[in-house]
C-alpha cells in the first residue's frame, strides 16, 4: 500500500498509509493521543476525526484540551438546541446551525418563537444533556437524504449546492435526532457542561435580502457552569458598554433611518473626539515627515480599472453614471495618492515621498451586516502611503511601527503582531520579496518584538505586518496594518530616476495608525466605557455653582481655564443632582464653586473617580490640565495621591 | 388717449401716453436727455430705445455716460466682427453673438479659423469702424426672416423658439450687413473707439453637449484706445496670475483627466494652505460657540425630497442606485445639519444651537463650464448652520458679520454688502419677514455698514446679506452670504419648547465665512499672485547653506525654528541660483548660512521683497515668526523698516 506524508504543528513530518484518517494520524503519533482525539484541523479547516488526510496536508489533532474543542462542543450544542426544539415543536423546520466565535445559532422556520419561549427550550436542552446521548456519525445515500428532506427546502438547497458532488452524505445522530452535517462533534451530549440561549432575531436564508426570512436563535455553551457564568458577566459588561448605547447617552453620533443605513452623523460630542484623534494622528504624521494631501471621493471607473480595484471590488463599490460615463465612490485612498505621486517627476534623492489624508471611503456592505459604527457604508481611514526605494523599506517600516506603538500605548491597548509572508500566487520578483521580507523581519527582531509568523498569508502584492489588540474587556480587535506593495507602482507605472540616471520602480507602503476612525472610535467608546481620557473627553470640565449667585464667578473661572472644553451648569438643581448628572455624563473634572470659593478666588475640584479637594488655585489647576492634555494621560490625575 | 405711469430711478413717477417708447420717456423727462438716449433698461432688461414701456415699468435711460453703455457698444462690436468675418469668409454661418462682462463673443460655423486668422479679421473690423456705418433697426415679417435664413439652422432655431410668438422681427443693419437681433446698439460703428479679438475656442450650440460644436471667437471693445490698453494690461497680469498656472508652478493641485473632470487633487503644498484656512475658520467658529459636526456625503433621496432639494436641484445632483433605492451625493450640507438638530429635544434655553462643518458637496456642472478651481464638481464649504429663536436673529447676524469682516480683513479684501429682501413669492408669515428684515437692517445700520438694498432679491425662504469683494486686480467676486431661512425648519418640523411650555419653530441661519474653499483658494492664489502671507505659505522658510559644509548647521537652524514649514536647500547649486529658485517659489524668508554664520551661531535673513540683514539671532527670528504667524500678517515684515 502506498504512503502519504503529513505535516505536524511541531514542523515534523509523518508517514501514514493512504486512506488514513485524522484519528489514524493521532494513533500513529501515540495511542494516548489517538484515544483522546475529538476532531482535527486539516489545512486550517476543522473536520471530523474520521476525515481522511491527503499527502502534504497540515494536520492538527484536536482533543478536549485544544483551543478548537469549544467550537466542536458548541456545534453539538446547536444540535441539542435543534433536538429540543423539535421535541417541543415537531413542525419546526431546520435550516443551518453553525458554531460561532461566541457560541452558536440555529436558523429555523415554520415555528412562531419569541424570547419567552427560550426558557422552555433551554430546559429541554438540559434534559438532553442529562440523557448523555452518544453523538454518532452515519453516512447515508443521496437518495435517502433527499427523501428525508423532501419537505425541507433549506436542507435540499444544501444537498443541491454545497454537497452537490457527494454520493455519501454525513449525518450526525443523537437519540431520535438526526441532522445533515459535516461535523465534527463531541462524543456525547453529556460533554456539554453548560448551555444558555441568548436571544432571538431574524436572518435571511444565505444572508441574501431577496430570500425568505428565518428565525435565528443564538445560544452559547461551555464545558462548565463556571465558564458560562464568567462569560455571561463579561457579556453583561459588554452590553453595558455597547457603543450604540453610550453613543446615545453621551450624544456622540446617530444613524437615522431617513439619511440611510451605515451612514453615521457625528454630533458635536462625537466630532470633538474624532477631531482630537485626527489631530493626534496628524502630529505623528508630520513628525515623521508625512505630507498632507486631499483627494476627491468620486473618480472615473477608469482609475479603478487601472488600480485593479474594479476587478476585485466592483460588487462592494458605489457606482454611478455621469453623462454616460461610469464613476465610482472610492473604496480605497491609494489610487488617489498614487495619482498625485504620478503628477511629478522624482529623483532618488526625493524619496521617500510620504502622503497622508483622513480619507473617507465607501464600501457597500450588505444591509444586514451593518451595525453601529463597527460595520458602516462610509468610513474614514487615517490613510498614509509612502513611496520609497526598495532598500528604504526597513527604515520606513521601523518608523511606522514606532508611530503605531505610540498610538496603542496612548490608549493603553496591548498589541499582538503577526508577519504575513509571500503567498503561492504573487506578483514581484523573488529578489524583491526576499529583500522586503528580510527587512520586515529585521525590524521586528532588532526591536525585540514578539510576533507570529504567518507563512503564505501576505497579500499577493507584498508582505505585511498585522497588529491586533485587546481592549479592557479582553476582546481582540484587528488593528493597524503595514502593507508593502509591489503591484500598485507597476499598475500606475510609477518611476523615479536613480543615481544611475535610469528609471526605477518605487515600492509603495500602505499604512494606517488607527485603521478606520469609525471602528477605532467604537473600540475606544467600549474600551473606556465612555470615560474618555481628559484629552479626548467631549466635555472636559463642568463648573457647578452651588447657587445661581455664583453663576458670574463660574463664568469667570471658565474664562480663566482657556481653550479647554468647559461648561457651566446653569440649571437650578441641587448640588447633589448636579454632581450626579456630571458623573453620569463621564465628565473628568467637576469644579464646585460656592460663596467661599468666590471669596477666596479658588475652586473645589472633584474628579470622575469621586476624589475631592478644596481651596485649589485656578492657575495650578489650569497648569495641571495643560500637562494632562499634552501628555494624553489615561485618567484624570490632578487628585491622584 | 389713455396714459401709462412709469417709475424712474430717483423714485419719481412719470405719466406718458400709451404706446410710448423708452426714447419718448426720455424726451418727456427732458429734450436733452431724449437726444442723448442710446438705449434703455426696462425692468432690469437692456432694450432698444424704440422698445415700448408698459404701465408700472421701472425705466432707466441709457446714454453714453451710463454704465450700461459699454455693453451696448460691445454688442455692436460683435456685429462688426460678424460683418468683417462675412466680408472675408462669405461662406461663414452665424449663430449668436452677445456681449459679456468682459467684451463679446460670436459663435460661427462653416469656416475654418485659427488664432492666426484673427489679425486680418481685426483689420477688417477697424476698416468698418472707420467707415462709421449707421446702425439701423428694421422690422421684418416672419416670412422674410425665414427666407433670409433658409440655410442657417441656428437663426431658424431662434425664430422657432425665442422669437416664436413675434410676427415682426427686429433686425439691425449696418452697411451690407444685417442680423436678427433684439438690440440695443450704438448709433454707428464709428462709436467704437477700440477693438481687439482675444482668442478662439469651441462651444456647443446652446451649450448642450448633444449639439454640434461651433467656433467661438472672443473679443472686446472700448470707447477709447486708452481704455483698451488698460484692460489689456490688467488681462496680461491676470493671465500671469492665473491660479491654474500658479497651481502648477507651486505644485498646489491638479485635475488629471484619469480621475475625472472637476474633481481636484490637492498636492501637499495646496493641502497645507487649505488646512491653515480650515484652522482659521475653525478658530473663529469655536470662538463664536459653534460646535463641530460631521455628516455623510451620501443620503437617501428621501432626505432630499424632505428638504426640497430634490425638486429644485435634481438635475445638478449625482444620483445612484443602491439595492434598488435612490441615493444622492449631497449638494448642500444643511439637511444633514437639520437632521442632527432633529435628533435631540431642545428648550428655549439651549438656543441658539450652532453647528459647523467643512462639508464637501457635489454639483454636476456641465463639463464645458468646468474651469480650474473656479467651477468644479465637488467642493468644500466651510458651512455653518444655526438654529435660534426669531428674536435672536439680530445678535446672531451681528456675530456672523463680525467673523466675516475678520476673514476679509485678514486677507486684505475690501467688502461690498447688499441686503436682499422679501420677493413676491415667499414662505413665512408677514410678521416673521418684517421682524427678520428689520433685525438685518438694524445690524447693518448700528454698525455703520454701507449697503445696497436689493428689494425683492431675497430667497423665497428668507432675507439675506450678500458680500462681494475686490481682489488685488480690482476684480469683483461673490463672497460669503448670510441667509435667514424660515422654510427648512418647517420642512424638517424642527421645534423647541418655549418658556410657555409650547412647541415653537426655530429660525435657521445659513452662513459661510469663505463660501467654497475651492473658489476662495482660487481667488487667494490670484489675489496674492502666489505670494501667500507667511501663515499660509506652504513653504515658510528655506535655509540656503553657502556650501555643503554648512548642511549640518542648516539642519540645526531648522530644528531651532520649531514647527514652522522650513526646508533646507541641499542641492549643490551656487548661492545665486539657490536664491533665484527660492524667489521663484515665493518663499517668504530665505536664511543664508555660511562659515561666518555657523561660527557666530547666527543667520542672514533675506525676505521675498529682497531685503537682507546679517548677524540675526535665531531666537529673535523665531520669536518674530511666531508673532507674524499668530497675527496672520499679510507680508513678511521681519526686515520692515
Amino acid at each position: 500500500m502506498s504512503e502519504l506524508v503529513v505535516n505536524l504543528p511541531d514542523g515534523s513530518e509523518l508517514s501514514v498509509e493512504e486512506g488514513a484518517t485524522v484519528e489514524d494520524v493521532a494513533y500513529e503519533i501515540g495511542p494516548g493521543l489517538g484515544e483522546d482525539t475529538v476532531a482535527g484541523v486539516v489545512d486550517g479547516e476543522l473536520v471530523d476525526k474520521a476525515a481522511p488526510v491527503h499527502d502534504g496536508a497540515q494536520v492538527v489533532i484536536v482533543t478536549d484540551q485544544s483551543d478548537e474543542y469549544l467550537r466542536v462542543l458548541r456545534h453539538t450544542a446547536a444540535h441539542v438546541f435543534a433536538q429540543a426544539l423539535q421535541r417541543l415543536y415537531p413542525e419546526a423546520k431546520l435550516a443551518i446551525g453553525p458554531s460561532t466565535d461566541e457560541g452558536f445559532y440555529y436558523d429555523v422556520t415554520n415555528v412562531d418563537l419569541d424570547a419567552d419561549d427560550l426558557e422552555a427550550i433551554e430546559d429541554e436542552m438540559e434534559e438532553i444533556i442529562e440523557e448523555d446521548l452518544p453523538v454518532e456519525r452515519e453516512l447515508r445515500s443521496r437518495e435517502d437524504a433527499l427523501e428525508l428532506y423532501e419537505e425541507n427546502p433549506y436542507k435540499r438547497d444544501i444537498l443541491e449546492n454545497e454537497a452537490a458532488g457527494d454520493d455519501e452524505l454525513s449525518f450526525y445522530v443523537q437519540g431520535e435526532f438526526e441532522d445533515l452535517c459535516k461535523g465534527p462533534h463531541v462524543e456525547s451530549t453529556g460533554k456539554i457542561g453548560a448551555v444558555e440561549l441568548l436571544n432571538i432575531s431574524s436572518a435571511y436564508w444565505r444572508g441574501d435580502e431577496e430570500n425568505e426570512t428565518l428565525t435565528r436563535v443564538y445560544g452559547t455553551a461551555f464545558e462548565s457552569e463556571k465558564d458560562l457564568k464568567e462569560y455571561m458577566e463579561l457579556r453583561a459588561e459588554a452590553e453595558e458598554r455597547d457603543h450604540r448605547k453610550i453613543g446615545r447617552e453621551m450624544d456622540l453620533f446617530s444613524i437615522p433611518e431617513v439619511t440611510g443605513p451605515g451612514l453615521p452623523l457625528y454630533h458635536p460630542n462625537g466630532k470633538r473626539i474624532l477631531s482630537e484623534l485626527s489631530e493626534f494622528a496628524e502630529s505623528l504624521n508630520l513628525d515623521a515627515d508625512y505630507e498632507p494631501v486631499e483627494t476627491p471621493h468620486l473618480f472615473r471607473t477608469e482609475l479603478w480599472k487601472k488600480s485593479g480595484h474594479y476587478d476585485n471590488y466592483v460588487d462592494d463599490m458605489f457606482l454611478l453614471d455621469v453623462n454616460d460615463e461610469e464613476y465610482g465612490l472610492k473604496p480605497m485612498n491609494c489610487p488617489g495618492h498614487a495619482t498625485i505621486f504620478d503628477q511629478n517627476s522624482w529623483s532618488y534623492r526625493d524619496l521617500p515621498v510620504r502622503y497622508f489624508e483622513d480619507g473617507k471611503v465607501y464600501r457597500k456592505e450588505q444591509r444586514g451586516e451593518l451595525s453601529g459604527l463597527s460595520r458602516v457604508w462610509s468610513f474614514t481611514i487615517d490613510d498614509g502611503h509612502l513611496f520609497c526605494r526598495p532598500e528604504q523599506i526597513e527604515q520606513e517600516i521601523r518608523q511606522v511601527m514606532n508611530s503605531i506603538y505610540e498610538v496603542l500605548d496612548t490608549f493603553g491597548l496591548e498589541a499582538h503582531v503577526a508577519l504575513a509572508t509571500r503567498p503561492e500566487k504573487s506578483v514581484g520578483s523573488d529578489e524583491i520579496w526576499e529583500q522586503s521580507e528580510s527587512q520586515l523581519r529585521s525590524v521586528l527582531e532588532n526591536q525585540n518584538i514578539d510576533y507570529d509568523l504567518e507563512p503564505g498569508d501576505g497579500a499577493f502584492y507584498g508582505p505585511k505586518i498585522d497588529f491586533s489588540f485587546e481592549d479592557a474587556l479582553g476582546r481582540k480587535w484587528d488593528g493597524p496594518t503595514v502593507q508593502v506593495d509591489f503591484n500598485m507602482p507597476e499598475r500606475f507605472d510609477l518611476t523615479y530616476t536613480g543615481e544611475d540616471n535610469e528609471e526605477h520602480r518605487p515600492v509603495m507602503i500602505h499604512r494606517a495608525l488607527y485603521g478606520s476612525y469609525e471602528r477605532f472610535f467604537m473600540v475606544l467608546i467600549e474600551h473606556f466605557n465612555g470615560k474618555f481620557p481628559f484629552w479626548l473627553a467631549p466635555e472636559q470640565v463642568r463648573i457647578l455653582p452651588i447657587s445661581d449667585d455664583q453663576l458670574g464667578y463660574a463664568h469667570r473661572v471658565k474664562n480663566e481655564l482657556g481653550d479647554f472644553r468647559v461648561s457651566v451648569e446653569d440649571r437650578s438643581w441641587t448640588l447633589g443632582r448636579k454632581i450626579r448628572e456630571g458623573q453620569e455624563d463621564n465628565v473628568p473634572y467637576m469644579l464646585i464653586v460656592g460663596e467661599n470659593e468666590e471669596e477666596s478666588g479658588t475652586i473645589s475640584v472633584r474628579d470622575r473617580q469621586e476624589r475631592e479637594e478644596q481651596d485649589v488655585s485656578i492657575d495650578a489647576f489650569r497648569e495641571h490640565l495643560e500637562a494632562e492634555y499634552d501628555e494624553k494621560r489615561l485618567e484624570p490625575d490632578f487628585l491622584a495621591d
